[in-house]
C-alpha cells in the first residue's frame, strides 16, 4: 500500500505542519492529518457501538481528543465474537512525566477496565538514547525508573499489565525484531520516518523494536491475537510499517486509536517535557504547579477590560484544554466555553480552577506513585 | 580518516574484484586490497619480532596466509610492556563448518597459547538471518549449535575462551551497541558496506553488534584493554567503522591481523559452505572426503602426458593451497611446488596426499568434536 508510505510532512504550503515520532511542528490540522496518514475518523456510529458494549464513553472520546483510528471497529467486532485483544502503549523515557502524558494512559486504563484486556507497556529507552545527543544512557535509565512509577500510579491491573524496558528485555524482543527488520527496506523506512544520510544507524535499525509488542501477544497466546494501540497520532508511522509486515509474518495488523497532541501551557504546540517550564510534572509540589499555571498561555484578551468586552477563545487555550480533558465534565466544559466567549469568565478564574484541580489530582497521584515503589517487580515483564 | 571510508569495490577495471563481508567476487589481488583498505603488510621485521617473543612462527604466517594487519605491532609493543590483550574472532553460522574455516581458528589458538590471551568468539546468528532470504531462524540456530562444537574442538583454553551467540547474549551486547550505533551515520555505513535502498534496516542496524566484542574486554577488565582480531580480510569494513568509534568512546582501536581467502576445491574463489559440493565439512566421513577431493579443481594440465611435459601451476591450485596451509611443512611445500612445476608430480598424487591427510585430521577432529558436546556450557558467555 504505497499510499501509506509517503512522507508525513505537509511541505511548504501555508499553514504547514510536520508530524514525526520525534517532533511536532506548526499548527496541526487534524483533518489533514487523517487524510495524510490514511486513518479513519472516529464516527458517532462507532462511539454508539462502543457505548453499547461498555456502558459509557470516556470523556476523551466525547471531547474528540481520541479522534482517529485504524481497525478499532474490527477490534470491537472480534471482541463481540468472543476474541479478546491486548492493549499496547508506550513511553519514550527522555524526561519526567507531565500531566499531558497521563491522559492517553488514563484512557488506556479505561479500555483495560472495560474489556479486561491485558496491557503491554513499552519504555523505549534505547530510542531515547539514540535520538539526540544530550543524554547519557545513565540519565535515560534514571528517567525510566521514575516513569515506571507514574505508569503504575495510573492504576492498571497488576495481574494484567506488563512493563517492557527495551534494554532490560531486549532478549525477548530481539528475535521478533529480526523477523520484522528483515522485511523493511531502507527505502520504506526513509519514506515513513524521514531518515537522512546523517541519521545514525541505530535510529534506522530501531523501528522493529517498537513494532515487536504488536506481535508479542501472539507469541504469548500461541495464536494470532488482536492488539489495540492507544497512542498519540505522532506514533502512527511505526504502526504503518508494522501493519505492512504483519501480513507477511502471519499475524493480525495492530489496530490503533489515535489521540491529538496536548497543547503546552506556554504556546499552542504539543506540551513537551523537554521544555521544563511549560509542563506540570507529576512530581511537582503545589507551589510549583500554581506558579506554572499562573504564567500559562491562554486564549484570553490582554486585559480584563478587553476580556469582558470581546470574550476569549477557548479553542486555542491550553488552560481550557487541560480543564476539558482532565477535570471538567462535558456539561461544565460547555458552560466554561460559553462564559469565556461571552466575556463572563476571566483567565485568572480558569487558571485558578486548573491549579486547584491539578494540585488536588496530584496530591492523590503522588500518594499512589509513592506506593508504586513497592510494586515495580510485580509489573515488570519477565527477564 | 576519510581514506578508510571509501567503498571497497575495485570498480569496472580489468581484473576487477569486490570484497565485502558478504561476498568475495573476482580474482583478489591482495596487494591492491591492502592499499584499498588502508592496512599494513606483515613485514619480515614484524615476524622477526613475533618470533623473538613466541619462539616460533605459525606456518600460516610463513606462508603469507595471514598477510596484513592494523596495529599488530602496537599490540606486541604493549604486551612487551606488560599489557595483556584479548583475542576476538567470529563466525557467521549460515551453514556447516568446512576445513577452510578452521585455519584462522587454529591460528587464533596459536596466538592464545603463545600469549595466554583470553578469547571472545562471536557467532553472528542475527546477521546470517538478516542477510539473504533462504534460511529461517530455526535453521540458523541449528547451524549455530553445530558450529559451536567445531569451535570447541579446535582446543581453545576453556578457562580463557567465551563463546557469544548474538541472539542468546543480546542483553550484554545491546547497551554498548547503542553507544556505537549512535556514532555511525547512514552515510558512513553506506560507504563502508555498500548498503542500498533495498537493503533491509536490520542489516543497516547490525554492524554495531559485531563491533561490541572489541570493547567488551574493556568492560570486563574495567579499563581500556587492547583487542586483537584474527580474521579474513573481508571482515575489515566492520573494524574500520569500529576503529573510528573507538576514540570517541574512550577505548583502544581494535588491532587486526588479516588472512587471505581460502580457494574452493572447485574454482579459485573463496571456499564457500553455501556451495556444499566444493567444501570438505568437518562432519564428512572418509568416503565423502575422498570423493570431494578426487573431483577438486587443480592447477595441473588436462592430461598426464601434458603434466609431465609442461608441469602444473601450484599458485592457482586449491589442492596445493590446502596441503600447504594445513598439512605440509615449509620444506615439504617448497619441494611439492618444485616437483609440480617441473612435471614430476601428478595431480592424482597431490589429491591422494590431501585426501589421506584430511581423513586423518578429521578422524581426530571428529573425536574432539564429539567430546565438545559435554563442554558447551563451560564455553558459553554468561547469560
Amino acid at each position: 500500500m504505497t499510499h501509506e508510505f509517503r512522507n508525513v510532512s505537509a511541505g511548504n504550503e501555508a499553514n504547514e505542519f510536520d508530524v514525526t515520532p520525534w517532533s511536532v511542528t506548526g499548527s496541526v490540522n487534524y483533518d489533514n492529518l487523517i487524510e495524510k496518514f490514511g486513518t479513519q475518523r472516529i464516527t458517532a456510529d462507532l462511539l454508539k457501538k462502543l457505548a453499547s458494549m461498555t456502558g459509557e464513553i470516556h470523556p476523551l472520546l466525547e471531547f474528540d481528543f481520541f479522534f482517529s483510528h485504524r481497525d478499532f471497529d474490527w477490534i470491537l467486532d472480534r471482541y463481540q465474537k468472543g476474541e479478546n485483544f491486548y492493549l499496547y502503549t508506550g513511553r519514550g523515557p527522555s524526561g519526567k512525566v507531565h500531566l499531558g502524558h497521563l491522559m492517553p494512559w488514563m484512557f488506556t486504563k479505561y479500555l483495560q477496565d472495560k474489556f479486561d484486556a491485558p496491557l503491554l507497556f513499552q519504555l523505549t529507552d534505547d530510542e531515547k538514547f539514540l535520538h539526540g545527543h544530550n543524554k547519557t544512557m545513565a540519565e535515560i535509565s534514571a528517567f525510566t525508573d521514575e516513569n515506571i512509577l507514574d505508569i503504575i500510579a495510573i492504576g492498571f491491573k497488576p495481574e494484567k499489565t506488563k512493563i517492557i524496558v527495551d534494554t532490560k528485555h531486549i532478549k525477548h524482543l530481539y528475535p521478533m525484531a529480526l523477523e520484522i527488520a528483515k522485511r523493511i527496506t531502507f527505502s520504506t523506512a526513509r519514506a515513513v520516518f524521514g531518515f537522512t544520510n546523517s541519521t545514525n544507524i541505530g535510529m534506522i535499525g530501531f523501528p522493529p523494536i517498537q513494532a515487536v509488542p504488536c506481535f508479542l501477544p501472539s507469541l504469548i497466546e500461541n495464536k494470532p491475537t488482536p492488539v489495540l494501540i492507544p497512542a498519540a497520532m505522532d506514533q502512527d508511522p511505526y504502526w504503518r510499517i508494522t501493519r505492512d509486515v504483519a501480513e507477511k509474518i502471519g499475524y493480525y495488523k495492530p489496530a490503533q486509536i489515535h489521540s491529538k497532541f496536548l497543547p503546552s501551557l506556554e504556546t499552542s504546540g504539543k506540551m513537551s517535557s523537554s521544555k521544563p517550564k511549560t509542563a506540570v510534572f507529576t512530581t511537582d509540589d503545589s507551589e510549583t504547579v500554581e506558579d506554572k499555571v499562573s504564567v500559562a498561555f491562554t486564549g484570553g484578551q490582554p486585559t480584563v477590560a478587553l476580556q469582558r468586552k470581546l470574550g476569549g477563545n477557548p479553542d486555542i487555550c491550553p488552560v481550557f484544554s487541560y480543564l476539558q480533558y482532565m477535570f471538567d465534565n462535558p456539561k461544565e466544559s460547555k458552560e466554561r466555553a460559553l462564559k469565556c466567549r461571552s466575556g463572563n469568565l476571566l483567565c485568572g478564574e480558569c487558571k485558578q480552577d486548573l491549579s486547584s484541580n491539578s494540585v488536588s489530582f496530584l496530591t492523590d497521584f503522588q500518594k499512589r506513585r509513592e506506593k508504586a515503589k513497592d510494586m515495580v517487580s510485580q509489573f515488570m515483564y519477565k527477564e
